[in-house]
């Protein structure tokens, strides 16, 4: 007897133009179009396997081996529901010979290799993951956008990560959601010096959820809807030409402003919502400061930071400049040895000062923030722009012989 | 021989539709109107003494005793180059037996009541008493109004402070600025129940100015022109009506819109500009879950707050709420008991609690803020709505008999 099982990886995509507002809250239909760089899955991923079985009496799922509720009419029973269509009507219903395993109950296990603490949001790799495993699973030969379609419906943001490389999100126009799909603008290859930084931030005060948010913002928000109309479709345009004229001076400052004006429009909601704190202003204050030397020597921008619904701040620069960068910021926000990890092996042995009294590039107006604590910035995780969703071999499957999570066994 | 002199005091004012950008930056004509609540300025004030004399070699300035140079076209000498127009226009050129003075050298004495390190706007107030003093020595028939487009052209908001009760500066038209003046909408005797609590905040790093950050604003948000054409003059009408019928829950929801619009298109300037930090962010959240819970029993909001360019909050309610909301303020921001003043003898002995932990109203979610340290808000001044600029008695006066500040003396 065979058994029907397929794992997958996918990455973690951070937008530099945001999604903030949904048309159709239903379908996950946005309020405008957003673009992403897709990040490396060698460093931070979701790994799902999914198993169908006719001994399975039910649909079950365990996140990080705790299991997670399949709710009627929910997301993830959406998401499980149209990918097990989309193997009836593409594969099933066109080749009597294959099996029938669109009516089976799956299980799925899917594992996120970095905190729920880390504050990075891991529903977009999640879904991602998700629908990935199924699409091998079900040997679909539905395409990457198709089956963004599907992921968008688990977490809007998910579909960007059905890709590697920079991806946008048109919002498309039809009520079903049929034209509301990601898409490559470019691979990975084309601009692999791409690198980002995460400065993890510490924050005393849970946020408001993003999924509430966003709503609150489109009812309230007096500003929103000019963002959308006349400022998003534009800055869509520019960002993709920028990356592939791989123009970083004009990437950065279209990248920075999108996310001031996301948190603009936050700001402008009822009753506010606020997402960065005074050690997320900070590090815009090092990054404004440290592109003013820049722009004054004529090399333009230098680096872009980019906050989503959180304090955490993410540093989009070109790999010659990210050492310099992390210096910067390590000036600033010392860190503790022990927990620092050279992932992409950039630094040699003590060529980083991880508790300077600010060593910053000459020049540099130190005043333009305070030095802070160890702890403020409790984490940084150097990483690159990365590939789309991968397929892993069995040996890598999170699901033990008895259809239940290894860890579990 | 006689003296010719007069001494006036102005108040403070607040806005709650805020004034934030210039179409014109030579004669301060603003991109949208603007209105504001003018302080008691029994409790805080400008004083000013001006003297015309003969004597005097040049016009001086002296403000806090210390003298302040007087620019040749800037904003003081066109203040007093206009004042001085006025006297001659209006009093001299129509009765030939009216003293000369307008072609005297002044001197002039100006004092605030509060330090500059309060973080309060003193611009407003000291450029009110600046054109009120020099209004009453050339015994000017100007209405406040006239007046008003001069003290806009020493520091915009100061226009507002012309008036008593709530002040609307309506922005006009005219490329020459003669309609861009203040008006009164409604006195201090319409709607005495108004008070304010001002929440000095502490802050580590020095803010943009305003000066500087509203013309950044001007050119780089992308947001501003939707808030300008479309969000601020609705607003104006509706505050307005608001007043008129003292519907204070919609005088406090379009006040507290408004504050967020203005940081919001702050955020939305390139690069960036921050006003308020993670103490005035605590603040808001306690206003919004102290108005959840009056609005929960009907009794719409009862607290508004507002925030200029700088993270001390400002916080509107009826003088039947403030005790509870200065209760809830102190609870989260423990105040030094020598340093805290009952201005308004609203507190008897021993009925405030200035280090209490947490005494919240029955139903206050407590979690909204965490509770910070003594310092965080170094200071609370309550006040209320005030009346205009008053004339006050030579005994007041801020010059001695050799035409020097008394305070050199």
């Amino acid at each position: 007897m065979s058994i029907y099982q397929a794992t997958a990886s996918a990455p973690v995509n951070i937008a530099v133009i945001k999604y903030w507002g949904k048309r159709d809250t239903k379908l996950i239909l946005p309020t405008n179009s957003s673009l992403s760089v897709t990040l490396d899955q060698d460093h931070l991923r979701s790994t799902t396997t999914s198993r169908a079985d006719p001994s399975f009496e039910r649909d079950q799922l365990w996140l990080n081996g705790k299991e997670d509720e399949i709710k009627p009419g929910g997301r993830l029973a959406t998401c499980i529901a149209e990918m097990k269509r989309l193997r009836k009507e593409t594969v099933e219903d066109k080749n009597p010979e294959e099996p029938k395993i669109s009516d089976y109950k799956v299980h799925i296990a899917s594992y996120n290799n970095f905190p729920t603490a880390a504050g990075l949001a891991s529903s977009a790799s999640g879904f991602a993951a998700l629908v990935a495993s199924l699409a091998y699973l079900y040997a679909l030969p539905s395409s990457p956008s198709v089956l963004s379609a599907i992921a968008r419906q688990g977490s809007g943001s998910a579909c960007r990560s059905l890709f590697g490389g920079f991806v946008a999100w048109d919002m498309g126009s039809q009520p079903n959601g049929a034209d509301s799909l990601a898409r490559q603008v470019a691979p990975q290859s084309h601009w692999p010096e791409m690198h980002a930084l995460i400065c993890v931030v510490s924050d005393a005060k849970k946020g408001t959820s993003s999924t509430s948010g966003m709503q609150r913002t489109v009812e309230t928000s007096a500003l929103l809807q000019h963002r959308i109309t006349h400022v998003v479709p534009e800055r869509m345009e520019s960002i993709s030409n920028a990356i592939l004229q791989k123009d970083f001076d004009t990437f950065a400052r279209i990248t920075m402003k999108d996310s001031n004006q996301f948190h603009a429009v936050a700001l402008d909601t009822e009753p506010p919502i606020f997402y960065m704190n005074d050690v997320s202003r900070a590090i815009i204050a090092l990054v404004v400061e440290y592109n003013r030397l820049s722009l004054e020597k004529g090399q333009g921008c230098k680096a872009a930071y980019t906050y989503d619904a959180g304090p955490n701040a993410v540093i989009y620069a070109l790999k010659e400049n990210v050492k310099e960068i992390m210096q910067l910021v390590v000036s600033y926000f010392p860190q503790k040895p022990e927990e620092f990890k050279d992932v992409l092996g950039l630094f040699g042995e003590g060529s980083l000062d991880l508790n300077a009294q600010a060593k910053v590039p000459v020049g540099f107006n130190e005043a333009v923030a305070q030095r802070f604590e160890i702890g403020a910035v409790k984490g940084l995780i150097h990483t690159r722009v990365g590939d789309g969703p991968r397929k892993l071999s069995d040996d890598e499957g999170l699901l033990a012989a008895n259809g239940l999570p290894k860890t579990l066994v």
